[in-house]
């Protein structure tokens, strides 16, 4: 099925593509590392207090080249990580070489199967436990929640409820998770308990993820603290807005090297992600639609010039369709069959079901073709075809290499800061979900003002005393949406 | 001192410049109901119930042709009204001529003095009780939290602590209002603790208002349950973002008829009012420099391209100086003597003291020319001049014609909804300060959409609960920023 | 018909609105030289040599600050200059008393009835002779070619040909011109041959105005030299493209206050106009639709990512409508009934005929309701109503002040340039249409770069030489197209 | 020096990198053609008539996929085509292995030697003359004018004037070239002339190529007609513009992932190119700083609200440095040593001694370290670093894959168009430089414009009269600038 597998670097304590990848990883860290200030200062300031000295942590994130400079920040101060990717195409060969070069358990190539990919997720949870036996992290770096769901659900079953493993699947990725958490069962029959014994807490960066946490929270089954790091303004405001911005183009055009300008660009949802989308596509000159559920979400969009309807009234104008919500079924079968001849079609939200693409490919009448990597052509019945990018996985990832360091050192500054905050406050944090403070944000921000050249003005401490805050900050109430 | 006062028109329960304009403010009135949406739905809606029927509503709230709209609205649900500006030069006379004309009582030109503006405050404030006397209002429209001071601080003094009325005063109008209070202690001794006893609540809608209201609250001093209307996003994230972009060019254009493009622009503050300010500047070619205290929103500023720096850098280089920060001496005396020759001065923020006018008008060897009504020219000692628009009041309002009533129709449906809460729930409210719930949020937003043609996609039961939200909304968790 | 016409000063050779009005004229003369570098750099190089010497020049255009800073630069090089507007609401009162009152003679006030508008020309025309008698200029500044109509066809009429004055007139416009020509012809029968024989050249800024020139050039009818200054690219695409992105929506706001953004607003023609509106009204968050007829200006639209499609598809959906073609029925009286309720129409492109201005006035069953100066509102038969804005006179100027100072220093510049060249060849020219050189062109965009800080590279010889130009300029071939 | 070149496909009238990549190039190519609509129209058009019909072609431009439909529609004309690529780095191995493996001779892979690329051109020029020998083509497609120099060049050495050949090289590729004319002149004494002989035309369509053949015509030594296809608006507009702001940020992105927003992006020229790269870069939230030479580019930039300054001035502050002007050093060494640490420099103007790279690597205590292909690294001995991409050749080709399809369509219709009227006109024209008429242009607008769902409107014969057009266009005059 991947052919390439065979040629894979099987040497030492990881699974990656090809370890004579790591040279130019490594020149490839160098540059990142001096677009990321945010880790960086992290790494400057805790370096002799080490504040994760010890700590097992397991990541479940996007292998990139900058993952791999989160990576080498958590090992600065104390950490000792094993790391898989969040996604099967998300990975960047080199990054995870280089890594992997440097000692450090990692499993990741780009990719992967579904079997693989949650192979590689059991490998990265597996920390030899110093008796000869392997046991789980104490803290884990989620994005999208899988590690999260792995430990509950295998928790769950060794608690005895079989309920879920032996439910009906409602995908093929379902039926892997289930085959995996029974062969788990059965070679490790304790594992995921002695695991969630010492498992701390989990920091979780994505929207999707954090809606599960909050859900498990709610509904009393959370077993750990966790920090909602997607809601950090210097993540949702950053990672999603100005990440996707700079992203989502830059995927569509090694995809597909197309001319956005004149074309209709179809944008289905308008939060962050959304957002910087819409407006990416714009500036290049596309008649951007969105479609949207929420009515305020719609008249910002209105009110930002775009044309809001629904995703039935843009087929047969629509060139190219983005999702960005997060939920499911945004383009259907039925959609698809209807587009313009040669439409692009393309997910930056979260999970490949964004876009029907199991049931596109199960249609009958439908012919396949691979156009190169991540680009496959779907032929119709009628004569018209369609461009899927990324197996409806996310195309900044697939396509590309995801967001740039910059970006991405406000999300892992934040990661870093709630895994030392989770770390630090391990004996009181109740197992529910918590934000980071805002003052953690504003430094989050500040660290990166510097290499941009920023000058912050500073209150007097009359002009403080008069709109109520501290000269130091916070600034803004909890409920300020910037 | 105002010459123009002679030409009142007095008839009536009102004082207003010339009732004679009450015609072409009505034409305007017409034009403006079909901008308004989210208004006219509230009026349809509650027609039959009539849900403030017979309460005694005051407002302090620029009188302009929006919220004249707001005035006819709140009478349609059965209120009892009677209102003033809350700034000295934002009336539109043919937009207060027309409410008097159908009776309900209004006090406001534009040019008060501060001596007339807060008497107008007071005959806003002053219903017939029916027994021959006077009694204050059960609820409070406010808008920068004049009337809410006023109250508070008159009930004070009749509770016997003279403290503050015989405190020095910071400001020319600080010794206006503690002699009002004086003179109303005077004269109506139990005023406001029998107005205290009735009113019922108060909705805010701007920063500066609100940050007043959380401190009372705070202190335990609130005397009132008390609507947050500045934080709703259809508020926050309209009014001042979308608002300001259409109406600070229009004040700076109808005040200089300046060129903007290639000008150098500093925009002090980048929250709501400053992102508006800043859009619309970039668009029509100005160069813009933002200053900020704030590092997350500094770093927002430098991710849309703005250099971000001090104020004192910008001297010499700026033409135009735009202040929206909430906050005090923000352009103080120095920098104006340090600005370009011909710099324009102005501010978007809130009170006047955003930019020291006080101290420029006392500083020896500035001469001051008035151009124009609202434009006024200083020639300093080394032949430099500056222009300084409204006397440092809001820019939109004095120079033109303040926000356009589309947006506004969403910060007053707000408002409308905040007083039918405030008055369904008078008895089990607490003295604190309240946001409007999500779910009215998103129906003040619901309410502009077909006006503007967009139309909103359903989500299905099976997506709803996917991301766990009702078919019906509300979408988004309480943090989410839009 | 104008009943103001009885407040007017008539002091002194000068017919406008009030004199009273040129202290604040004076102010903003003064604000407005600031702006005007150009200008004021040219009557520097020129205050002693004098290069228009005691030569007598008209000037036909909009009387309004700028201008005159134009008038004054021209008597500051020595010309003797009489002015009307080229427009009967264009003047602004208090510049014309600002020129008045320094005793230059002037005839213009905004409002004028057309019987008024062509006596200002003749006036404007009508020079004393030193004999008793009265002459017409040596130069002409025009504006849409309304002076050299009224001189060709007055010459006409002299020279025997009646038909045209004694033809079938196409508008009420025409017939008043025909009039003044027979009168003229009456009392001062060699009047146009006593001046075409004095005649040097004329000037025009306006692409419909060019248009004329180079058909009478075509048709070997010109009388005199002409520079064609609208086609400098500091005019053409200065003036049209940034002085309508400032001053579009400066007319709309001032009109009809109207919330910009969220709005489908249809801009019909793509030339400089028409992009500088475009533009704009996107800034504001409008939605544009673009109407063309070359397919060239088309395809740039759909670049830019406007939809582009025919007036007749957006009837029901628009909002705003901007004519900015100098074509005529653009926007005609059945487009006009069939628009959604309340749209607004107005025009900046040139002549009035843009809009059917004259049909919708004589149509059956159409209301008209003026709702302030320049902004009258029609109701049709259904009870749509639509907004017609200036009379479908330019928009900018009728409802605000036209351009700003600083785009009009780039076209009063080449004005002044081409003026001093027509006098200085006009012993050499033909009677044909000429460009000013591309030297002049460059010279007039350096006279404006130090004013908003712009620091030029400078070529070395080396370079200068590899792409084969002067180290000084000219730096691009006629055809480039900046 | 270049290690795969013993991977080459040598089968057949080629050389290219691989065969095997056909079949790809093909997919690409289907996909290319429905972005093509100009091309595949005039296909169309002239599959009956052949106007081309056995007339040899050499083309000189980029080997991409674009190219690839602009050969095969040559081809469908009727041309019997050779090509080569016109830069080192351009060529697309996949669109030339699918151009060789239909039969046409090709000679062009991605990273040839200065002299392999010579040497491709002259077999791009060598056709079989059916006597056993070679000659020249009869028409020629020129980017740059690289194939038009050599044939120049080549045929003023036969005429016996050795001295250029013998000159001094200024470069390494000057030497390249005459080493290759001396062998040429060894081999084949009389081949320039018999090609001179059979020589039609060149149709040309680069600004550098564009001037070096009015140079040679201003100089007499123009040996044919020539089409400036490169100001067509259809191109100058649409390729420079268009093309640059959607590739520029591509070639960076695929080079150095880096985030555009919060940069300092300074762009060297402001002409077309420059203006779509610095349109591109704003919207990425850079802060873009233009350098000119040219006073009304410079204003031109200055009202778009650039920072216009001199390169100087931004050393230390400038993160990307990008010359779009066609001239040399403008990036000198000196420049380049003064940088901010880590800054990205680049060239998508034309040659690579836009930037001094030569000098560069000449240059003692700079260490040089190669990235990845197209990405090196320059460390400077007080240990700044810059990051030089594609060797300063044009980064939108080399580190992207230049222009994308629909532009290159509006470009390539026009050297087709060219090409035809060339042909059609051999007899008449005189060796001179001509541009495409304006109907032509117009008409390659008019072919792209059904793709993108433009609708145009049509003039009624009334309005054509009146603007003096003929109501099919062509709509503009001569001098006309878009």
């Amino acid at each position: 099925m991947n052919a390439q597998l065979k040629s894979f670097s099987t040497e030492g304590d990881y699974k990656i593509r090809d370890i004579a990848l790591a040279d130019w990883g490594r020149k490839e860290l160098d540059i990142a590392e001096h677009e990321m200030p945010g880790l960086m200062s992290i790494r400057k300031k805790h370096a002799a207090t080490l504040p994760l000295k010890g700590v097992r942590v397991t990541g479940s994130l996007h292998m990139t080249i900058q993952t791999a400079v989160l990576i080498e920040t958590l090992k600065d101060i104390g950490a000792d990580v094993r790391w898989a990717s969040c996604n099967i195409f998300s990975t960047q060969d080199h990054a995870a070489a280089a890594i992997a070069a440097t000692g450090t358990p990692v499993f990741a190539w780009k990719g992967e199967t579904l079997e693989e990919y949650w192979d590689c997720t059991l490998d990265a949870l597996s920390f030899p436990d110093g008796k000869g036996g392997l046991i789980g992290p104490e803290l884990v770096v989620d994005d999208g929640g899988d590690v999260t769901l792995l430990i509950h659900k295998g928790y769950e079953l060794e608690k005895g409820d079989e309920s879920w493993v032996n439910s009906a699947s409602g995908s093929h990725e379902e039926s892997v998770i289930k085959a995996l958490l029974k062969r788990v069962h059965a070679e490790r029959p304790d594992f995921w308990t002695r695991t969630v014994a010492e498992w701390k807490g989990v920091s979780e960066e994505t929207t999707t993820g954090v809606h599960r946490l909050y859900q498990l929270a709610q509904d009393g089954k959370l077993l750990v603290p966790a920090i909602n790091v997607n809601d950090s303004v210097t993540k949702s405001k950053f990672d999603n807005l100005y990440g996707c911005r700079e992203s989502l183009a830059d995927g569509l055009k090694r995809a597909m090297d197309v001319m956005l300008a004149g074309k209709v660009a179809v944008v289905c949802g308008y939060g962050d992600v959304g957002k910087g989308c819409a407006d990416s596509l714009r500036a290049y000159g596309a008649r951007v639609v969105v479609t949207e559920i929420d009515p305020i979400c719609a008249l910002q969009a209105a009110m930002e010039g775009y044309e809001v309807t629904t995703i039935e009234e843009t087929l047969g104008r629509g060139d190219i369709y983005v999702t960005t919500t997060g939920n499911k079924d945004i383009i259907r079968v039925e959609h698809m069959q209807a587009m313009k001849d040669q439409a692009i079609v393309c997910n930056i939200g979260h999970f490949d079901n964004e876009i029907q693409v199991d049931a596109l490919n199960a249609l009958k009448g439908v012919e396949k073709i691979n156009i190169k990597p991540q680009v496959d052509k779907y032929v119709f019945g009628n004569g018209n075809a369609i461009f899927l990018l990324a197996d409806g996985r996310l195309v900044n990832l697939g396509c590309a290499t995801g967001h740039p360091s910059f970006v991405m050192s406000n999300s892992f500054a934040n990661q870093t800061l709630a895994q030392i905050d989770l770390w630090a406050n391990k004996d009181t944090y109740a197992n529910k979900v918590y934000l980071l403070p805002k003052q953690l944000d504003e430094e989050v921000a500040r660290l990166h003002l510097e290499k941009i050249g920023v000058k912050l003005t500073r209150l007097t401490q009359e002009q403080a005393d008069y709109i109520g805050v501290p000269v130091e900050g916070p600034f803004k109430p909890d409920h300020y949406r910037y």
